[in-house]
């Protein structure tokens, strides 16, 4: 995997500057409680209270906005997402007054449906196999000439959600390790080039669900995931996709701990439930992964020199109706 | 009622700066779902993230303060409640290291004992009735020589409500109203004081549950409500009391808006729903009854001069286990 890498710090910097007016700078909660079952000192990045509800409106502002700035041609922007990214990039793309029209399964809930209308984007539906949502996304930016923003394999993606160890390393400066619930990637390699060139002694901890094997892989250095990529049968939504992407991939092999902490969905629904009942802050089962992290026996057997440690928060767009625990 | 008004601003100040150190100045959120929605600026005071879960400590830490301070023969503290007060005093008894013995009734969950006895309290169990509850808190009071901190009905804990108030207006100096739950109405009395004396144009609207009849109350100046104080049938446990105190009563009528906003379990639950939904918090009952409140139709009436409106969220203690909407 001779990739060499395309995202330097200079491109979060930039990506900050760019988004800075059309994002929150979200705040960091603390929690007497685990510090003292864990020991450490743990600091939550909240983006669950980011807009669109969740981190990845960073890369996508970015993405667009850089669009905006450089490639005249472009009309509009889409992608494929059911989910976060959908929103996101609806919300993007109304920020700039750029037309959006974004991909999803046609058995994706009204509930998701409505939120991405509500951001003012075109629904484009499509059939339930991976390659029928890829497929119709290319078809509509060709039709259209719209550019694909990709959910995590995208530069600009990586750099626009690298503001999140930014701003984190501003606001707790001590951070000596973050962790970081990793799908397809975009958000730990952005924040692992940003952490590791402001604080180059600081350890970026991927989390995963059970099945993604990225310890396997980021040890050997090989991409163990069977083709094509694959759904993970987890509760957290937002972080099923087993392989990392292509480019997103050698960022990890470069910067981020080869020893990985992996949940289960059992863990994961405790870490969302101390979330909501001790912090009083809605979760999704994604950001509860990275708190079951943080609970979890392996967490204990960290170095001690490891004592302030960040966890991100990524997203709050869970389904109220239907929670975990219920 | 000719009663004599006991807390001046004086008195908030002065709790301002005593309990500053103890107490988290809660985060202000808006949402602009909700803005669109109702045509106004709104701000929510987020003090479902205050320590123990509610505004209740600000009172709670001013009264132990203060004691501390005058009189020296005091060797603790006590109250009767199964809520928040309960676990603001446990928690503020700690703080300075007072013991504290909370009365609870028996049939109390073991959950809610648990975190009152997570601040180091001491338990004291007592039969169903009020009447219970108001002879073993003063048997524990005359026995171990603690001093009762009531839930609202007290000058101190009315002084240090009314931070609340404080620093919601320098957080947001333009407000034009401010809507708060009221039970006892130890925090709008304490609010009220506050913010009128700071701005004295802006006006505090009372927000209740069905039943409490408090606009007729205040319009008549007449306290209208049965003897023994009756608890209302609501799902807003935090707000369940019928009648406001014999001290915050005087204070309503002075200073407080004689429209209230009445509503019910549905619109309080819908209320709920919207700010764990939209906005990403962990609210309680009480809470949602003053989102509620801003959700009505009622509200649409109110005058066009009135664009800023502030919300208090004054708690996040709900069991997740068993939400309304499930």
């Amino acid at each position: 995997m001779g990739t060499q890498r395309q995202v330097y710090f200079g491109d979060v910097t930039e990506a900050c500057q760019r988004i800075s007016g059309f994002i929150h700078r979200t705040p960091i909660f603390t929690n007497s409680t685990i510090d003292g079952l864990t020991g450490r000192n743990i600091y939550f990045k909240a983006e669950n209270l980011q807009k669109t509800g969740s981190f990845k409106v960073r890369g996508a502002i970015n993405s667009v906005l850089k669009l905006k700035e450089k490639d005249r041609a472009v009309v509009g922007v889409t992608t494929h997402s059911s989910g976060n990214h959908g929103q996101a990039l609806a919300c993007a793309a109304r920020s700039v007054r750029f037309p959006c029209s974004i991909v999803v399964p046609s058995y994706t809930s009204a509930v998701k449906k409505a939120a991405i209308k509500g951001y003012g984007a075109e629904l484009t539906e499509c059939g339930p196999l991976a390659s029928d949502r890829r497929e119709t996304c290319e078809k509509v930016a060709l039709e259209k000439n719209y550019e694909i923003i990709p959910s995590s394999d995208h530069y600009d993606v990586i750099a626009g959600q690298g503001t999140i160890a930014m701003e984190f390393l501003e606001q707790v400066p001590d951070l000596d390790a973050i962790l970081v619930s990793v799908s397809g990637g975009g958000m730990i390699s952005g924040i692992a080039i940003a952490a590791k060139h402001i604080k180059p002694g600081i350890k970026v901890f991927a989390v995963e669900p059970e099945g993604k094997i990225l310890e396997k892989c980021l040890t050997s250095g090989e991409r163990l995931w069977p083709n094509p990529p694959q759904y993970l049968d987890t509760i957290a939504e937002g972080i099923k996709l087993q392989q990392v992407g292509h480019l997103t991939w050698p960022i990890l092999l470069e910067l981020v701990e080869k020893e990985v902490f992996t949940v289960n969905n059992e863990e994961i629904k405790v870490g969302m439930q101390f979330v909501f009942q001790r912090m009083k802050l809605v979760v999704e089962a994604a950001s509860g992964a990275a708190v079951a992290a943080v609970l979890s026996e392996q967490f204990k057997t960290l170095d001690s020199s490891i004592k302030n440690v960040g966890v991100i928060l990524c997203g709050g767009n869970v389904d109220i109706d239907h929670l975990p625990w219920y």
